[in-house]
Parts: structure tokens; sequence; C-alpha cells
């Protein structure tokens, strides 16, 4: 009777972002997602892998058991 | 430098909520909140007052200090 | 890299739960779980069964892939 | 009616750590608080400082509108 959800610290984007225009992107994951909202976060391409860049999250939408997230690069 | 997020076990619409057809609603809420979706929740006009339904949330919005939460009444 | 957690809105007690003394329980579930504190929530003893009290979580404590919760019964 | 709660992606010290013995620390924060439990997070002294070390949250006590973290510095 609970729901499942993920705590996630940064975002790993495993090629499947998405550019908006300019340094916006949108990135759909599996499951239910906690992301921090305003905040710089890391952003890697793979879970090991080294860090490629930081990034801030804008909107968040959970629905039909995925997140989408949509963020902004900030360096 | 963390991200304030409210945890929500009901929802209260203070008669704010948009009906989208049938039993099918919108409500706006300030602030970055949590809700469980998928899950029969307990429905209020009123933070004090009686429980007037049941309803289970289909879709949550985080964006802009504002949250948006999709919800169907059940009951 | 996310940690897995379960968003909860009432406990379920599956007779585990031990009695402290008066009215004050103590309750070991699997796995990280996030429970509201200070907020009357319902408590049952099975996932299906009827609501069978109403309780107020005083303490939370996550460890060792557990979370082990407080709680006073308050009706 | 919600609970009001701190999403942390990061530990900022302040020096008010205690050594708990090595390199296992115990930090007391104001206020609820989500932390990322088993997964290595940034340490910081201050807000806007330089990061000081990487720390991974072994236990989170929330209580009396108070959080403490249990963490290990591991690097």
């Amino acid at each position: 009777m609970g729901m499942p959800l993920e705590l996630n610290t940064m975002i790993v984007t495993k090629d499947k972002e998405e550019n908006l225009g300019e340094d916006c992107f949108l990135l759909v994951k599996e499951g239910y997602r906690l992301y921090p909202l305003n905040i710089p976060i890391e952003l890697k391409r793979t879970i090991g892998g080294e860090e490629s860049g930081t990034a801030v999250i804008k909107k968040v939408v959970m629905e039909n058991n995925q997140t989408t997230i949509t963020y902004v690069l900030v360096k």
C-alpha cells in the first residue's frame, strides 16, 4: 500500500536526453523518482562515468510509472 | 542547499479543483509537494473538515514552485 | 545510483508491533520508507483490512535497509 | 496537514559534526530532512564552500523536529 520511489541526487542520461533548444533538455526515466528542483546537481552519461556537467532541474512530471525531468545545463 | 518539500497523505481541495470531465480533476498547490500516486487517499474540502471522498492521483507535476496534481474520484 | 524508498501514508502492523508501554508502539519494516511524522494517519493490521485505529508517528529510524517507527495510538 | 521536509543531496556540516571514532561522524540538523543512504554524496563545511570530501550516510533518525545522520568518510 506504499508508493515505490527512488531518491536521486544526480542525473544519469544514458544518452537518452532530448534537446529542447539551447541548454534545455528533457529526459524520461522509468518508475517514480524524486529529484531536487532548482539546485545544481551532477549530470553524468553513465552511472560509473565521469561527471560530464552540472544541471538544474526546472520541472518534474510523474505519470504512468515514469518520471520526466526538464533540466538546464549550467556549466 | 536543500529543496523544501511537503509530504502529503491526503488531498485538501479548498474548492480550487478544476473538473476535467467525469470524475477527473486538476488541482494546483503552492510549493513542492510529494503525493502518493496510484493509491487511494482521502479527499477533503478543508483541512479540519469531514472526509468528502477518496481519490487516486494519476499525475504529479512540480514546476515554478507549484505542484499540480491530476486525480480521479473513486467513491 | 538512487536510493529506493517507499512512500507510506498509513501504518500496516501485520501484528509485528511491540508495545513500549501505554499507547506507544515500535514497529520494524523492511527497506527504507518515508512516513509522515506528527500527523494522524491510519493504522491497520493488514493491507486489505478494516482501519483499526489512528496513530501519530513520533520517530523514524532508517538503517541497515530497515525502517523503525515509534508511534502513539490516538484513538 | 502535510509534513515539511527538506530534500538534501549533500551534507553541510558547519563544523557541528561529532566524531564517533575513526571515519564515523554524527551530525544533528534542524527540521525533518531526507538524505540518501548508502550512496556517496558530497560533504562540505559550508554551503558555498569547496567540497571537503565524500561521505556515505549509514543511518538517519527523524525525531522532535530534528534529523540526526550518521555518516562515514570515504575519501
